[in-house]
């Protein structure tokens, strides 16, 4: 699906099988990863149209398509047939179209029976990745479980109605994921206004600030989150990351830095746990940005790994471990 | 308290008068500097988003107004009346809705009778600048010297119709700026492709390859260039500085890297010479972007000279220096 | 007609007022947010001279004066009338002169009621913020809760009277800020020798030491804090951050780095407790410098914050929250 | 005239007295620091040569010898005599060669009844620590405390029988230090593959992996661990230290980074703790890569307080602290 | 043949085909690319082992096999058949082994009537290729022009036989290349001693210093140049590019800096000029370091464009431009 | 054990000898290296305190005291004693007292009959410089050769005395180097203001602008320097370089950057010329501002070779070569 664009990486993640995105259907794999080289979504500093590349590449180990987990000793690309399928290619600078092509890929995907995995990008893409599942799993029918310093919840984004700031509103007004469906875990810092703020509570989205995890603890706070994303007749989870939920002192590469996060163990953690205990339908990780990421591009190697941790928690889930 | 100390911040380019746009029509000024702060119209890295900001800040003396010329002995800022209105408001991943708030800007700038300087931003924004002039100014009244490593006269940006490859075409195709008003300067590489170089033929562009330069010296082709833009009935140029037509070498702050280019003393010198011998309608300077130019920052440096000489040469024109 | 950009330049904090400091007696604000662009104090790397700046700006959020807190949803710039006056300008090399500037800025800010917070700088400058309060104040009106890798006791500095590692002894000295009104949080590392950690234990200075917050826990060690800066007559606290009491693995941006240190999210827990707990006479964040915060600049972005924090925190208090 | 002025270059660690090698024996120091500016066994990032440079530049205190201990009041540099011999010479690209040349060293520091300790360097040079300490203290009569990301316990190096990969499962086969006598800290990630982790457990190594730390917490991991090293008649123990055990959002200059490490003060205290609860005979502090460090290089700050915190420990246990 | 090596990028140099060395001899291309991902015979800072995929990478043109020429019209990949080959895998810390690996694998190419374009890698590596090459067309048979600050003759790398510091003695010695046949470009500072210059004079090696070259310009130096390398009845030239040869100030990115040297622009013309002028047996361009390259990487582009600029000439040689 | 191995800390330039500053009258050695670590005269960016250990470490060479140079094959070390006497040690922020104590330390030399080469520091160090030598040698015994961007003959920095603007209005005034004795080369931009520049001419100094450079050539102007410089009864010439002579697209790495100056090369061959042509009384090399260097640290490399230039210059006058 790449057609030599400009951004792209030239491997696949982790050295799986790259498959292209119109063999999905007849191969039917069971993960999908797919980079969404966007940035032209982000208000600040751009950059993230380079987290594709970045995350796939940010890998020491052989590209061999062998991932042995240490702690649980199951290599989730045995258990789990996953291909690459590339990125999507878009032309900068248009946004809505780009994010239409997104969603046209992600339901391609979801309607071959596969997990999305989707590589960002700034977190517009979220509105793709959504509204691409929505039209094969239905509206309504799958929870966000979403990590982030940032509602994402803006009534516009700097005046437009799509951008790395609005996602989720889109989501919600769209009814491709209602609100009473949205768990967001880490929020903090001075965004977004009260009014905004009301509008979350009307709709009924769950937040977890990171005062409140401070104050009880992540585990708990994730025990409530899984039980809040496991009710109702929700056929499953789909997981955003964005990388800035994590401190940015620990994670520099990223658009909108918001002191005060979780640890980079905590996220690791914790969305292993998620797709272990919860029916994942798709997952994305957004926002790195490489050019901010410094020499050792460790918020890159954060979310390769993220990457990983999801998959890990899938194997596990399929094999009871 | 701050009386334009160093170390602070620049609000506007070199100290000059801050402006409000809609005021332009009431002042006059014979200059306006106005930062286009769009970077998703460029198709490989980005970045230059930023460069309005680092362009006004990458200057080590005081933000007074005065910026007297050492060699020639003139203030431009003294001679000229020049102003900075400070940025356009543009939502990213919007290029069209951006580059028509631009036209506007510079068309409201150039029905006061004063010359628009714009900092970009990717070179998409040429197109917005070219625009609005033509919309003052009159199609074809004007030609453009284009300092570049690159044609910009591609087709399509990666299939969309604009972005950083393609105003020149754009401006041509909507009779703005017909062919024979573009003279370029500094291209070389690997692009664009032969159908592209003999559209740009047939539409009688003049271009003057580093090659060329090279084998004749920049001089001569300077000359060459300055009665190339004379010709007619041309009623002024505009001067579109690609910071690329630098080498990558001493320029390294850009999006497109294309190694073999001029100096910075040559690029300095030459839109001197041009503003000094030509009427100067408008100029840009684009493409500077911050995250790839290291922590000494001295492409923005540069380009922060560039609208210096500019104005010097405008300047010296103006008391027949 | 940059409305607040999120690329442009911030001039001021957040974007709140711009007041020149000789309209602050008449205008009487509540907080005065000032820069001190001092680095020639420090023994080591330089580069604070540029923390006012990048404090200033390392903020994705519009320069658009409100900060709703999410927690709290209180917006202490709504709450609280703060100004920025800006830098004072001080010639670089001349420290005693830049720290009686200093100090006589502090003063007419504590004059007209207002609280200071001052932008630094390396830690030298808190000794021209102590003295200047305690003109207004009182001398050994107010307490000092001091965050800080360093106890900044040292005999010289250097040699030398002024300097970032003097200033607390200095003012003890001087009476400004008698030692039993120290309250240090966050010492650790080879530095200073035991003669002077004899010296400080005469003057009966407090020290948490970060061997102490390991083994008791940061939050019963700041309840001591606060009932230690509360004894006696005690008519508020002046807060003084070393960023650099982070540990530098997640603020590198800082002169004298000591690996080991509490972490982002503790540091504004802990000065918005303080200063929602405490009157707060004044505040200063210092030791932030650019040049060795790599590209994501993620030291000044906490620094950023920690000034919201106490903001939010006097916000607080204000408002009875 | 330099003083031990803080921006001079540093010859010796910490300032500590310069001995040549081949004084060791009749001088007899306490511990010997020495270089081993290997990086030619790393297979994803080089860079570590430069760490013995980085790791005692690294340090805003003077040149002059002492470190007296901010927590205990002990100076290390006092208690014990501590020297330096520079770094050992060796051709890159002949990893042997150089191994041995270390091992070599290493022999005539311990025969003269000194402690080195090892400033990498590549991991691949603990093979040539435990090497030339076997042969002193004999084969199987000390223990390694290893932290680490990874096992090193590779069967090959890419194809090689040497390299960062293999040096734990070299000493084994050696006889050097036998499996039992490893204690392993931090393990985590996707490496080493299930057959590898069945030879380690065959050869009776004990591994403490991050997800039980996490699970447990740190202390009772490292009591855990005291008490295996302490088992039989183990003559004392040597520390080996990867810099990647910590968390590479808190140590970014490191070549094979792995998120989800321990923190930088985690791992302060805990060499602290095992020098002065069990007899050091060695340690090694390696990985530091300062081209992938960052400007603020805070992982080789990191490392140089490993060393100091290490001696601390060693100083306390002598003085009964 | 990358075998999933650590160091090695997953693309093809400019999208050409991707070949698998062993059906080389059978497809007989034109041109193959291949990597040397060895950087552990350089003797100061390495990184040149991630040399080939910066190369590769460094290229915002699409990977779509096509480079029209804009000065002659020309595409180099149309009129050759390029193919890409990978990198060598070769196990880092031996480095006779890797040179082993890597003269095999050029003979392969030769014998298949291809001219191999090496991507470097320290300049240990002509070692390799040179040998290489000599097994297929002779001892003696072609001349090596070699661009380099320095002569890479010395008698021992640090008291090795290989490293980047003698690979054309080694040449010389072996009698793959006699020195009548080495014509060298470029070399200033500091750097061999005189008696190594006086074997190098011994030898019959014509050296063109850069003194010599700012005394009589370039172009008759490199007129010099060709008429030396077509003497007697040589088969063909190397063209061995140390990116080094490039002023540092433009070209920084690379292992051992000696400022004064040529300017990209001239170093690119250059190389286009020989491959023109003469028959081409293979090439290489070493000791390019990505991690010592800043952001803009633009290092890796001139090298890149050196690659392009050289198949360019082969091309128009081949169709007689 | 080190034996100058590449990777280790230089301690002194290119290895020569460490001798005291004490010992200098004693050893009346030819030249002396002293490193001036003062950056607080600098109005804009810092950084130079690291100037004198950044010099010294740039440096791939051994610390053998060798440095054959190619073009003439003499060893400037070897034909001259050069010894390093380290860093004058000075309290930062106290900007007078350190240019006393580098006074004086240059009077110990050149009382000596010795040459010394002070490695900056920011150019404020010119005027110690300067005002040592002149008590030795007389005043207006001696003229200077001024490499700068800038004429730094400001009436005051930022309102003080002294600093990095005024060092030469300082010499002048004071009588130690009369206006008629600078030879100024390279001045460019928009500093200092007409008023200065008339006091200037007023002053007699020669100043030769990059315009005029550009017009007639490096050559011819550098012959008219050096006929104004042997004009009447001068005894010798201290060359001043500020490195912001070289355009800092080549040479980033300083702390006011000024776009259009010369190339390295052309830097490098001038001084060269110079110390071969007029006996050298001192030299200083200024402004290299290690953190703005970029990882590459090219300035510093450049900085390095600007002291061997002129070394050898020396020696080729000596030997009459």
């Amino acid at each position: 699906m790449t057609e030599n664009y400009r951004f792209a990486s030239f491997t696949t993640f982790a050295g799986v099988e790259d498959l292209p995105l119109d063999k999905v259907a007849d191969e039917r794999p069971d993960v999908v990863i797919i980079g969404a080289p966007i940035d032209w979504g982000a208000t600040y500093r751009g950059g993230a149209r380079f987290g594709p590349k970045a995350i796939r590449e940010a890998d020491y180990l052989g590209a061999d398509g062998e991932r042995p987990h240490l702690p649980t000793g199951i290599d989730p690309l045995s258990e789990l047939r996953v291909v690459d399928v590339g990125d999507i290619a878009v032309p900068p600078g248009y946004l809505e179209d780009a994010l239409g092509t997104l969603a046209d890929a992600i339901e391609r995907i979801a309607a071959a029976g596969a997990v999305p995995i989707v590589l960002g990008g700034d977190h517009s893409v979220t509105f793709g990745n959504g509204t691409g599942l929505a039209r094969v799993h239905g509206d309504g029918s799958f929870g966000i479980v979403h990590f982030d310093a940032h509602a994402d919840t803006g009534e516009t984004n700097v005046g437009a109605l799509h951008g790395h700031g609005t996602p989720m509103r889109r989501l919600i007004e769209s009814g491709a994921v209602p609100g009473h469906r949205f768990v967001q875990i880490g929020l903090r810092g001075y965004w977004p206004d009260p009014p905004t703020v009301a509008w979350m509570k009307d709709q009924a989205m769950r937040t977890f600030l990171m005062s409140e995890i401070v104050e009880r603890g992540l585990r708990p706070v994730v025990a409530d989150a899984v039980a809040a994303a496991s009710e109702g007749d929700t056929r499953g989870i789909f997981i955003s990351v964005d990388v800035d939920v994590v401190d940015p002192g620990m994670a520099p590469g990223t658009g909108t830095p918001e002191p005060g996060g979780i640890t980079s163990r905590e996220l690791l953690d914790t969305v292993r746990r998620l797709a272990r205990e919860l029916p994942v339908v798709g997952a994305d990780i957004v926002e790195v940005s490489p050019p901010y990421d410094g020499p050792g591009q460790v918020t890159a190697f954060l979310a390769n790994r993220v990457v990983l941790e999801i998959l890990n928690g899938m194997a596990e889930r399929k094999v009871g471990a």
